[in-house]
């Protein structure tokens, strides 16, 4: 059926390096952490303070779906922000991105469905895919082409091993990349012409550099999107996200999450309604990556890191370690060990060509870049 | 290869109950909640004030395992309440134990395997194994048996059928039916004589009203076993659970937890540390289901529901309705509508016999159960 076999389950490398990052700290090192995207500060005050005044209730389960103050201020969401109507019976809140990605996978395909994703990538969606039991299509994206994936390059991949989904993200991981409103309309009509589902990650919404992101839902009612609170909002390890099914999957997917799941953890519900009014906050945040942004790739530069201009949106810089090593996971084992630095190899977003960069995130503080910078220039001569 | 087929993905009835009763509400109306097995009280004071602490930092990702406090604790908990001595290594935080079913389900089989269950059971069993492309096998269990499932039984359903896991909770949900430790010991036993994979789901330990529950880790180091802070801890909405795995599987399941979930809720972990030390708070709450088993138990009977005496464990009665209705979901639909009162549908549990019962939560308070007792005295009359 495929000419090309469907990779294995491998681990999480940023998990794996945060892991031994947390060891050394244990054991009295000092560790920059540049190695998982998640943001250095909490949540708004408005959104802990919401927190700290449901903590005497009890925090039973929610509706399955999710609060309905909480789908109602994301139907708000997709007004204010993409112009946009979504009924909130097509909204289910979910347990950060990461159930969304499972939910979706189950609500629109069979067990064993070839799904197509961009390489590089978010390491996750192939290793989801994978120990699930479905099967995976990887479509190279390159740095030539900005890291963007095409109408055109989906249409060929296609014809070679055809699929039945395609998970995109813009602005993407590990790269920032993001396609603008005639990219995405190119790579959603190309899903329609082949009756494939698409599938938008739109997590990094929000984080956007060159002006503001395009949702899928502006442009088809049949796309699952998926979407969390995690980045733009500050809130990682509280585990809250949110998807938008097409009407055809809405009820499939609420079963789903009945059995699955049950329902999202309902302070996180509670404190997510109350983020999604708090945009001055996660503007500030933003500024910050900004900053960080330009600060970290020019610093990359200078140290011979092979690296183009900064992406469109997320926080990473993907850089190319041609110059030091060809063995990525080495680099960053040598570079947490002995400079202090935690980084993500490449070969966690990409298993072909993956050894030759590095994935440095710059959510964290300004002081931590530098000082990250600092260490990387005092190790590499 | 199977002479009973595999059910289809159903909704979780309960769910459905809990979200009519809600709307019911909203509506201005007062329902009586004895749908959903959620404790009413919120979680232990020193919890929440452990939580109140942790608000002003950023809650970022866990170690995909967990925090190693929490996973020290809860070794502390294996070694003072059972006896046996658990490397925290081997323990994984899950997103409830919804998250952990399938982490498990994955870790320790390919999809299309055949895992067996107790009809009734825990309608999420069944459709989280078939909506993740699983095969199921129903080994029944009557109230004549005291809802009892026997390593016997195993073998002659194995010998039907050959399947690959048997998952099984002691106390079990809708019975709350627990086995003794040589009960326990003949299911274990068997499965390790037909190379079946045991899932010991304990999510209703701490709940038990005729001894202490029996874990499998006393028994044997090759079963998978569940567990939650939902129900002792009361703690559902906070969606946080853990597992114990066999050596052969944690690293597995460590991988699958770094792609599928990333870790659980952040918060919900530093609250689930504090609660193992607060036993006296859980105590007190089983107190009070204690008494409501009672209440409940006898209130059912004289209104003429078929019930026999209180069950070991849990804190749900499975009754009869025979006297009332065939017609399970009708009955739970009118009582609800006309009544006031939520209960799940034994077809929740059961698809083959469930029609000629209900499962009545008695989690909530005393006068809960009181009111929806006088409700469904007007009601029946």
């Amino acid at each position: 059926m495929t000419d090309q076999p469907s990779p294995e389950l491998k681990p999480f490398h940023a998990m794996e390096i945060m892991r031994q990052a947390r060891a050394l700290e244990a054991a009295g090192r000092s560790v920059c952490h540049l190695e998982v995207g998640e943001p250095g500060a909490p949540p708004a005050p408005k959104v802990r303070e919401a927190v700290a005044r449901a903590l005497p209730d009890p925090q039973g389960y929610t509706n399955a779906t999710g609060t309905s103050e909480l789908r109602e201020a994301l139907a708000r969401y997709y007004a204010d922000q993409h112009g946009v109507g979504v009924e909130p019976g097509l909204i289910v809140a979910t347990m950060g991105s990461s159930a969304g990605f499972i939910l979706a996978f189950h609500a629109a395909f069979r067990p064993g469905a070839r799904i197509a994703i961009t390489r590089p990538g978010y390491p996750a969606y192939v290793n989801t895919l994978i120990g699930l039991g479905f099967e995976v299509v990887e479509i190279p994206v390159s740095a030539a082409d900005g890291w963007k994936l095409t109408g055109a390059a989906v249409a060929q991949a296609y014809a070679k091993t055809p699929f039945e989904g395609l998970l995109f993200a813009s602005p993407a991981n590990p790269t920032g990349a993001a396609v603008d409103r005639g990219g995405l309309a190119g790579l959603v009509a190309t899903c329609a012409r082949l009756g494939v589902r698409f599938i938008s990650d739109e997590i990094y919404h929000g984080l956007d550099y060159s002006g503001p992101s395009v949702s899928a839902l502006e442009l088809t009612r049949d796309a699952i999107v998926i979407n969390s609170f995690s980045k733009y909002y500050c809130m990682t390890g509280w585990r809250i996200g949110w998807m938008v099914m097409p009407q055809d999957l809405v009820r499939r997917t609420e079963i789903l999450q009945q059995n699955l799941f049950i329902s999202a953890p309902t302070l996180s519900q509670i404190a997510a309604t109350v983020a999604l009014g708090e945009r001055d906050y996660a503007e500030a945040q933003k500024a910050g990556y900004a900053r960080n942004r330009v600060l970290l790739g020019e610093g990359l530069r200078n140290l011979g890191f092979d690296i183009g201009p900064p992406s469109e949106g997320a926080f990473y810089a993907y850089a190319g370690i041609g110059r030091f090593s060809n063995d990525a996971m080495d680099f960053c084992h040598r570079l947490l060990e002995e400079a202090g630095v935690a980084a993500t190899p490449g070969v966690d977003f990409d298993r072909t060509s993956g050894n030759g960069f590095v994935r440095f995130s710059y959510a964290g503080t300004q002081a931590t870049i530098e000082a990250a910078l600092e260490r990387m220039s005092a190790w590499l001569k």
